[in-house]
């Protein structure tokens, strides 16, 4: 019998890792990409051994193509996608005047396009299987950030980016929400324990001390806590911020 | 050695009561409020008879000295509060053109005055108290409406009321929440299993069979899981909305 | 013939002057008001020294009575009024855990409670009259302010009155536009010149000679300009902010 | 002595015409564009029997070679360019089951993309010039939609694109605002009296005889407006919408 599958999509940084895991432990087949698979191979690693199951594949997650043949392989070699994760995005800040077309291109593609042609294809594979009684067919997250709400100055690429999917979010919990698939957009306002911070912003790293800064592992409760969400009572937007966090 | 304490204001109603029952099964000695405490004698008995700890009060939400009174009295009879629910607040909508200055100001008393006589009592005991290593001093929840975001045709009053109440817990959570007392403002959006439903919009009501109204059980849940986020990753606002209610 | 009136609620600081002093210029009955009639004498001698009609009420807009007396007054003596603005509020931050539930009540009062007083009443009167031919029965706005949209730490009873203004704004602008009243929410986010900031925010005044306050005058202006948008383009809500204040 | 330019871009539909010879009332060269200069003629005519200025280019606004080139052309033939209206994008509704990649991508190449290579051009020009005393640089406007703002069901591409524009015109006014150029963002909700709506959607057209659709001569008194703001109280953001309009 074929597992149900998780798909984690953006499972390179430490946020999408700790989902990855968290849904693993849920006892999903838990599908890992980013565009190089051997890097996903400490991850897989994890999550066997600690009993569960992990694939990781390479896809460039912006090509249509790429995209559908991995969907689809997806669901016929591990089984029927029954969570998304769209969890991909970084920001460079610039100033509008030196902002160039080529990068203002790539953040847009990289940060909403990619999550369109996923979140695409793993909806029409939930819509094609029967509505469960009293239950979902699916549920499908997108990260979201502070800038998804606001454009601040030298933000135009990621706030467009980020808006723009949030926008898809909505408009596909609109569209789907009644078809029994879950469109839910977490809204991450604060720094992450990641590589990145502890290296790039030492200063806001020495926030941890305090939890002035987000752990991944307790962002990754919220996305399973909203995929366990009854369908009476789903929640679309969440905020997620530390406790010492201007907002 | 006194129990932790829970303060629900507003048991009255199935929402309330689901709140109460949640957190007695969290261990808290859960102290529900109405202006006649004979009322709350089913509900208190519900959850003594589930083995949880519960105290009836009456007292007017409203009335400044009472609400002192009473704070002070959970705190010397029961324990110090550790979770503070304000569940106030009922809609009767009327045009503008007829709306009652009364039924205005009641509104308004109700719905939001009650919510800062409350949660400023009980802040200042929670602030009295030191900050627990790692953790927080004490959790407020608000309950949000629709109406907390928008002011439709008819609603002058409860929208004003439930947005003053949501500007409360915005200004609580920036100023409190450094000081480690999280303030949340779940937006319940769409129709609740309650008596008031079922006898008055039995249209509505129907839907239940569907998963279409937002069963309090599931909304209590919902502010249990609140309470027990991790200081790194507090979450502000979220939206609680029945799968197939248009948004 | 009466003259057509606009009413100005709140017209004894230096907006509420200046919004006066631009409907008069507009041809308009200018009635103003505040609690002492006396005090608006120098702006009533300003209006009338530059060829325009103006009177002044003393009456307290907390009051209904006094309210429905002004109301009625003025539609009898002067003429129909055909522009409303509610121009009444001052903020004087304090901690939640400080702030007194009299000065919570007396902030509501104030810049929401008169406001639902003021607006229902001239509404009253707008309805009772004929929808011209392709024209409007008359134009409703209220003053916001950045708080209108936003709880910041230390305001809670300033933003929950703001944000309750906000809300009946909107809730009359969806029943009353549709009858040809248009009501409109202009937010003012900085500081204006006025005898307050000059002399309690000096810092805050030097902004001036790089026009970095707003001058009332320049309010007042869209103010006039929201009540001549013909009916095919109404604005609810706009923003008024100096090009160098931070947002 | 060179004249001073308003651009237009997306000058082809009814709004854009409407703005063009609002601007060139105003005494500015207006330079209009679209994919074929030739179509832009009779708007071109109209503007100089008016006794205006008009010039039409033949430019792709999504390719960044031709609008720097024609920026920088209108710069050096007509003269410095103080206004830029971006005024392009257009919606097909889909499901998000069976929207397109392309299409997703185009909408956003046209509705957005274009903005920020336009907009960008543009304030670079501004930029290069001094801030004229008490004055500004510049205007940049965006004309935005209720899909800016909200992503409806079957929206995904169009409230994608509309909302990353805003993201843009945000992080543009935060930026560049305090530099003297002033960005605003007028979202337009309701039907437009063009002639797509006249063809498309005769009972939305219908509505006319009750100005229940927007007058585009009305939307671009509004763009001139906010162009005309003094810049201690500029507007960033402002609906137009008919009175009789449902929000």
């Amino acid at each position: 019998m074929p597992s149900k599958a998780a798909l984690i999509v953006g499972a390179g940084d430490a946020t999408g890792g700790a989902i990855a895991r968290a849904f693993a432990r849920e006892g999903y087949a838990t599908c890992v990409t980013r565009r190089q698979a051997d890097k996903l191979a400490p991850l897989v690693a994890q999550i066997e051994s600690a009993g569960g199951i992990a694939h990781a594949f390479g896809s460039d997650a912006r090509k249509e193509d790429e995209v559908v043949a991995l969907v689809e392989r997806i669901e016929r070699e591990v089984g029927p996608i029954e969570v998304l994760v769209f969890n991909i995005g970084a920001n460079v800040p610039e100033s509008i005047l030196t902002e160039t077309a080529r990068k203002y291109y790539k953040v847009w593609e990289m940060a909403c396009f990619a999550g369109f042609l996923n979140a695409r294809e793993v909806a029409k594979r939930m819509m094609a299987r029967p509505l469960p009684t009293g239950g979902q067919r699916g549920t499908i997250l997108f990260t979201g950030a502070t800038a998804s709400l606001r454009g601040s100055a030298r933000f135009a690429a990621f706030s467009g980016a980020k808006a723009a999917l949030r926008a898809l979010a909505q408009s596909m919990a609109r569209e789907l929400g009644p078809e029994g698939i879950h469109v839910a957009h977490p809204v991450i306002d604060g720094g992450i324990d990641t590589e990145f911070i502890r290296t790039q912003f030492p200063e806001r790293y020495a926030l941890k001390a305090q939890d002035g800064i987000l752990n991944p592992e307790h962002i990754a409760a919220q996305y399973v806590m909203l995929h366990r969400q009854p369908r009476d009572a789903w929640t679309h937007e969440l905020d997620l911020r530390p406790w010492i966090e201007k907002f």
